[in-house]
């Protein structure tokens, strides 16, 4: 079949974002890096993908300018999100949003909170304390009411998302 | 392997999300719901997906409870957003602002607008004459200097929307 006409040169924004993001995986490889997670090892454990398919998506997600490969502690190679990376954020939250107003039975696994005053984000991004637009590095990610104790997430990023953690901010080195 | 600790029934909110809308084509779908589109053969051509595909994702986004089958013109049957599928703009609209950011290199082919004043909207959908944050009803779809006058978007739908439309107003019956 020819390209759809939505997926040439010019194209719809959406096609074009949905070619570099449209694929669960990725999705959820850009909100553990926002989580913090900078590790291979880390992405596989939390995500549980397997390891042939996470290593080419984050050569994708490289690859589009979504991650860049820094320098870990010791010899190790870790992933960081990009200034464009970052911008995926309303994407993840809104996502995110969504799921929990129609699939959170128990309610929100995760909660957003403004770090400066530690009430919680509206679904679009602001502070239902101060109606501040919040940045992300100004978002904590905090546990919810839809977050089992004994579900078995006993990797060591969702044991470090058991406490408020401040979006960007590594998980560890 | 076993189930991703994310997919169990609890699960994360975005994961449960990327099971319903994760897919390149469905996203797709349902931003040319917004746009208006209802028959099966105006999101066939307009979007250039094989039909087998189409039918597909169409009866997952019914089964979802994103789109419903309603009676059309004559004895047609055509797909509607459900309030579900409604709720899903925010993510439209935060995936199409993020391409037009990052590689809409001739600007955006789409501007959405607030109908009451004609101004633009921000990526977080809130008007920028008037601040409010635009209703989907309330919000125009109209040509923006990325789309191309000869780029061969002779479907009903391309034709369509070079003039400003609302959102969710049927393109036709």
């Amino acid at each position: 079949m020819t390209l759809p006409r939505d997926y040439t040169g010019q194209s719809c924004s959406l096609a074009r974002s949905l070619e570099v993001v449209g694929e669960r995986w990725t999705l959820l490889i850009v909100r553990d890096a926002f989580y913090g997670v900078r590790r291979f090892g880390d992405f596989a454990a939390h995500l549980s993908v397997p390891r042939a398919v996470l290593t080419d998506r984050l050569a994708n997600l490289v690859e589009a300018g979504v991650l860049a490969r820094v320098p870990g502690a010791g010899r190790r190679e870790v992933y960081e999100l990009t200034p464009k990376g970052v911008s995926l954020w309303p994407v993840v939250r809104a996502l995110t949003s969504w799921g929990d107003e129609h699939y959170a039975t128990a309610g929100p696994r995760r909660i957003f909170r403004h770090a400066a005053d530690d009430a919680p984000l509206t679904p679009d991004g602001r502070c239902t304390r101060c109606d501040t637009a919040v940045e992300v590095r100004d978002t904590l990610v905090t546990p919810g009411p839809g977050l089992g104790t004994g579900d078995g997430d006993d990797d060591v990023v969702s044991l470090a998302l058991r406490r408020p953690h401040r979006l960007l901010q590594p998980l560890r080195d």
